[in-house]
């Protein structure tokens, strides 16, 4: 492990898988921006970092991550605008968004509120039994939160969006794999260890280019036209079938061997082509 | 109960809580045009009627709503298109979708052709085992109307949408479940009861103010970008935290009492911030 | 059957159903050129066919189709760009979306990369308990073609379609049903009676007018906005009153007898009105 036990967000290499949890779980691990500032950091290092080519996120103890912390959002209720503004300012809280490489969750419990948002920003969730979700925003006189009302429909529908967006009614772990607010149910052992195990098959057998192509894609495509999408694919197609990994991937599949695919260059402002 | 036993549209107050009935059993509550005005004007005294915080719609007898009464559709088919054309003219059909407080159906029946349209209006559907579906458009001759080609795709996905549009077939309750056609299965007791449970829950646990502007947001992130809604979400955010709800509820949350919100104004032409 | 056991792609009428059979068993059914030019002049001729009112769409022997021949893409992989830009140049792949007939899928095995994406340009898809998909392309290097990051999110939400861009993984019968990539699973006896036998439903049943008409509503609202989608379903269902498929279709239905829709016009440039 790098990061000493109280650091905010522990950062653990295992292989080219690099897991990171949220560190309050006397909080539940909720929500400050202390821990955003840590956890964004480490994102941009693994963005960097051309030996992590997946990440796992998870929380510490019971948790995955309780919300925004009520007494930091109490203060941010009696705050100024000047300084609500200046709040507003600050990096867009979606940046887990726009990584190239896959992010996923290891939902080991509450995902309430902003830490549900911050769940549905990984790209696949794993859940284990004790995974739960609510919205918790109508409840507390707050709105649809940091896109939520937009990617939340995306998973699981537009009436279920809005059962859960207006109830903030906890999901289970069962209903949210039936819904597809989970994608893999982990019944037994631990869900860590199956999104790190998930997150290492992405890692050996996936090209790094590939995916953050695919990922851009869907992100792009998910507010546009089909003509606009399949346009963009067949760019896209001619600038893989110039490149080196569809080479490499045909011949590993013929010659049934593991692929050997490069990292994706270390810049931190290296384009995606989309 | 407001309205006798033989009104068109059955109203009655629980609670905080207004519960319409469809009420034409003998003709499984097929919509005429009466019909239609009655609704309406109901949900019109519903939206500036301070002490009704969330609706329940529901259909005498059997069925919830059998769709557009044939003997007027028929006469449809002969009128000429003058007569067409000032149908046409008359107030939008999806006039529910735009009520800022929560609709919630408690889909008793059969919901076939425009009576399904009119359960797709609502917010959240309950169904009974006996709930049932079917589009029943393209046996008639009819096209997808009223905006079902738009709104079942982003319930249901867009195959099963697809499915269910050409064929016409019958979906029962348990495959409504699954698909994302109803949100809430009722498998015991009374399915009005159920709705009227959840809605009293909205009623009294969630702020007027930010379901009113979730539903807004929801409606509005559907046909737009990811960039859009984010930029949206953090204006109305920003308002949210200028308002009194977030302080109350917030307060509420960390007192564990129940909050205290305010009504939506009673004017009809309130401005939802959206 | 028209068509000889050693056609690419074996045509063979049912009624008013045609059933299409990719026909390389040996290779699992997978994609060549000749196969695709064989299978669009199969559909073209269908749009033209009176006689014809939907198509079935399945695969000889254990698999669907195996995706792109490696072989050739191996030799797309060496070719030069120009040639890459002449292949690019060929008519549109999603060529079966066009189709103003429906198109079912009996997916029979596995569908893999352009086979899987074969099947999803399909409007429903009936799977046996050996149907699978898997996508195939982050692992060759690959990324999300023909439009296949449009369509899949829009089919099983948006995190699904990222889990199985991205990883590439096996989804077998159960579980394609269950997150929306089959719409019918058929349990016992044959994939392709059961598609036929709802295909069969849809040509006696179904106005061929209204369902191209219903597909071309779903495909543009897909990417557009409500209003828009309200606009146009009003001036489609005026034109819909005008036609004399809705008197047949009422007066059926109230004489509880079969309907006697008339055939689209055999026009290959023939306007669906959307």
């Amino acid at each position: 492990m790098t990061g000493t036990p109280d650091e905010l967000v522990v950062a653990e290499h295992r292989g080219p898988v690099l897991v990171l949890t949220f560190n309050r779980p006397a909080k539940l691990n909720a929500w400050t921006d202390e821990l955003e500032d840590r956890y964004f950091a480490l994102l941009d290092d693994a963005e960097d970092d051309p030996d992590v080519r997946a990440v796992v996120v998870t929380g510490a103890g019971r948790g995955f991550c309780a919300g925004a912390d009520l007494q930091q959002l109490k203060a941010v209720g009696e705050m100024d605008e000047a300084l609500a503004a200046d709040r507003a300012r600050r990096r867009p809280r979606d940046m887990p968004l726009t990584l190239r490489k896959p992010l996923i969750g290891a939902v080991n419990g509450v995902a309430a509120g902003l830490g549900m948002v911050e769940a549905l920003y990984c790209d696949v969730r794993f859940g284990s039994t004790s995974a739960r979700f609510t919205t918790a925003l109508a409840q507390r006189g707050l709105i649809a939160e940091y896109g939520i009302s937009w990617l939340l429909p995306r998973l699981v529908g537009h009436s279920r969006a809005t059962d859960l967006l207006l109830s903030g009614r906890m999901v289970d772990a069962e209903e949210a794999l039936r819904i597809g607010l989970l994608d893999h149910l982990v019944p037994t052992g631990n869900v860590v260890d199956a999104a790190v195990a998930y997150a290492a098959d992405l890692a050996t057998r996936c090209s790094p280019g590939s995916m953050a192509t695919i990922k851009g894609q869907l992100h792009t495509d998910a507010g546009g036209t089909y003509a606009d999408s399949v346009a963009r694919a067949e760019s896209l197609m001619l600038q893989a079938f110039r490149g080196a990994d569809v080479v490499e991937g045909v011949a590993a599949h013929l010659e049934k061997r593991p692929p050997n695919f490069p990292s994706l260059p270390p810049v931190r402002s290296a384009d995606v082509p989309v």
